[in-house]
């Protein structure tokens, strides 16, 4: 990788990827004095009167920020909010391709915890939704918790949840397959960052039989003494086999394998996970098991990458996630959507399975409708919307 | 003024007044992986070993934040956030339609000075420039003054600076119609809000010979003991005439009427000015002076309503203004941008001037290239840009 202004990847991006118009001309005195001075002080009083007007009346109640401190970006780690940007441009195209949404990024000139949150809750009158975008751990928890709990619109950490959401799709669908049911798994997860921690909380939400949660140390018990307090909350909640040792040692004998870091998984390993096995190896661009390994051993392989079947991809969901709970006029997204969406998500391909086929490509366009509708269905049942 | 669904105005506000789309399809593998990942890693790393940059591979130099906290809106005042985004979309919008600029609401749940200025402080690496909007006086001055300092773009509060500009270039063509120089001119400014103190500021700036500037107690001078300190600052660099009393009495043998509030002003007072008087009466909906009354004792009369002649209207700049800054890559918006700008505008009408003619129309297509054209020689000039 390099800065060549020539290449293809250079030219599309000149310019940026976005672009803003006005959804009416503005070419005479007429339409000026509507859409602007004097017209649109009407507007502005029906709303100061009754704010549940700016739903109808701004485009904020279809709009997402998407809010990163460019400390987690893709593989590159902490590059700041001007290199970040480039990303988050990207999303923001992706909210409009595969939802129809707007979305605009806001990078920001800082990294602390209290400073996030306060700036993301002052600019929130702007927006109907935050997506909150590579920040890394454990900030990102604390982040999005305080976030939740200040605002009254949805806020949505994409690198925890939507993994999250796409991972028990695909899973769902893998048991399926192999005639398990997900209570009868056992699930190896490595890595214990954001995406790591979301998944691990949703398929305990959803019945998944027993998960150990390895970082870099080696697997999360309640006697290790390095435990941040997510991790600590991790460890209370898993291992119910009271494994103390190696991610590798607790492979042995695993149904699932889920990669959600970088760090390398070999073939011994995985040689003694169970018969039927699953390997989701997740890392980007290089995946924890050589799909080649993994076919090797398991029945069913999926990875992050669009070059392979089984494309784990954030877009299947976030995108019809945001859509349901604007079409609901939801406050929250709650983990009863999440799950509704994971579950609709699976639905899409149910009536198609094969192991190369646990989750819809990324350019089904299925997929977003049917996560939006089951998103807001959710968001009414919950009780944190009122429907459209 | 009420809720009336099915009126014009609500019916064009309908889903909010701007739109954002992507400048690329994404609807295939090869165009994802250009404008997202992996290829858009490249752009990342690029911009972050060389912020310059992002100049070129991201939307933010050619994006304006237009921030407001709903305090100062049109006559509504004080009407919060969410009422004023209507307003800030029509902004965004016309920023599109008049520069070809992106430009996006932002409204801040915060009314704190300090506040304000850190979270667009924190969110200004999304942007390539602040336009400030309808922040009420006196915070409005220590807020752009703070930020104009922190920051290394544009930073433009359009209630002062756009009014001034337009206010400067309408007065310099119109003292040519009556055949003085802006040196011979005594001015009499009501009110010393935003607009007050950024005309007076510019004016004196220009070369203006004398200027009294009047709040509703009267004229300021430096025995009041009242004045806030920007009040004070006017006081002291204005009124060399040492006058102490009433609007009315300030405009006794005065040239110009330059009406920045909505104090009213009668026959009587006006009656007394000059010959071959000027009166700017810009309060909206109603003018300070009746026009009718106005043209009676004036040789020339502006306003800021469309449907009369010589409409003072802030579209005249504020589109130019950054448009031309961000075509020369200004850090920043200089007192002679700004005095450019003006002169700029004034001259697009300088050949066809007339009593009923001293500013452009707002839908003139000259104006914006004129005005971004001066303003970018300037910034360069200044040494605050490096150029296209």
């Amino acid at each position: 990788m390099g800065f060549d202004p020539d290449s293809a990847v250079f030219r599309v991006h000149e310019g940026g990827k976005l672009s803003l118009s006005s959804t009416l001309p503005l070419t005479d005195r007429e339409s000026l004095s509507l859409a602007y001075t004097p017209g649109v002080a009407e507007v502005c009083s029906a709303i100061a009167t009754d704010e549940t007007l700016a739903r109808t009346y701004t485009w904020r109640s279809r709009l997402v920020a998407v809010v990163s401190d460019g400390t987690a970006v893709l593989g590159l780690g902490n590059i700041g909010p001007a290199a970040a940007l480039p990303v988050m441009e990207g999303k923001a195209a992706l909210f409009r391709e595969f939802a129809g949404l707007n979305a605009i990024p806001i990078v920001l000139d800082t990294t602390d915890t209290d400073a996030i949150i306060d700036t993301v809750e002052r600019i929130a009158p702007s927006f109907g939704g935050i997506n909150l975008e590579d920040i890394s751990a454990p900030r990102c928890f604390e982040v999005e918790e305080r976030l939740r709990e200040r605002l009254s619109i949805p806020v949505f950490h994409d690198d925890q949840h939507g993994t999250a959401i796409v991972v028990l799709a695909a899973l769902r669908n893998a048991a399926a397959i192999t005639g398990r049911s997900l209570g009868d798994l056992r699930v190896v997860v490595s890595g214990a960052g954001a995406a790591g921690v979301a998944c691990t909380k949703i398929l305990l939400a959803a019945g998944i039989g027993d998960i150990a949660v390895a970082d870099s140390k080696g697997v999360l018990h309640a006697d290790r003494p390095d435990l941040t307090s997510i991790k600590a909350e991790i460890a209370a909640t898993t291992n119910t086999l009271g494994l103390t040792g190696s991610l590798v040692s607790a492979l042995d004998g695993a149904d699932v394998f889920l990669g959600l870091s970088a760090g390398r998984v070999d073939e011994d390993a995985v040689r003694k996970m169970a018969s039927n096995a699953i390997i989701f190896a997740l890392a980007n661009p290089n995946p924890e098991v050589d799909p080649e390994v993994a076919h090797r051993h398991a029945a069913i392989v999926a990875t992050g990458r669009s070059d392979y079947p089984n494309q784990i991809n954030n877009v299947l969901a976030f995108p019809g996630v945001f859509k349901g709970a604007f079409d609901a006029g939801a406050r929250a997204i709650t983990e009863s959507m999440k799950l509704a969406a994971a579950t609709a998500l699976s639905e899409v391909v149910a009536g198609a399975l094969a192991p190369d086929y646990i989750v819809p490509t990324p350019f089904d366009a299925r997929v977003a409708p049917a996560v939006a509708t089951a998103v807001a269905r959710q968001a009414v049942a919950d009780g944190v919307a009122d429907g459209p």
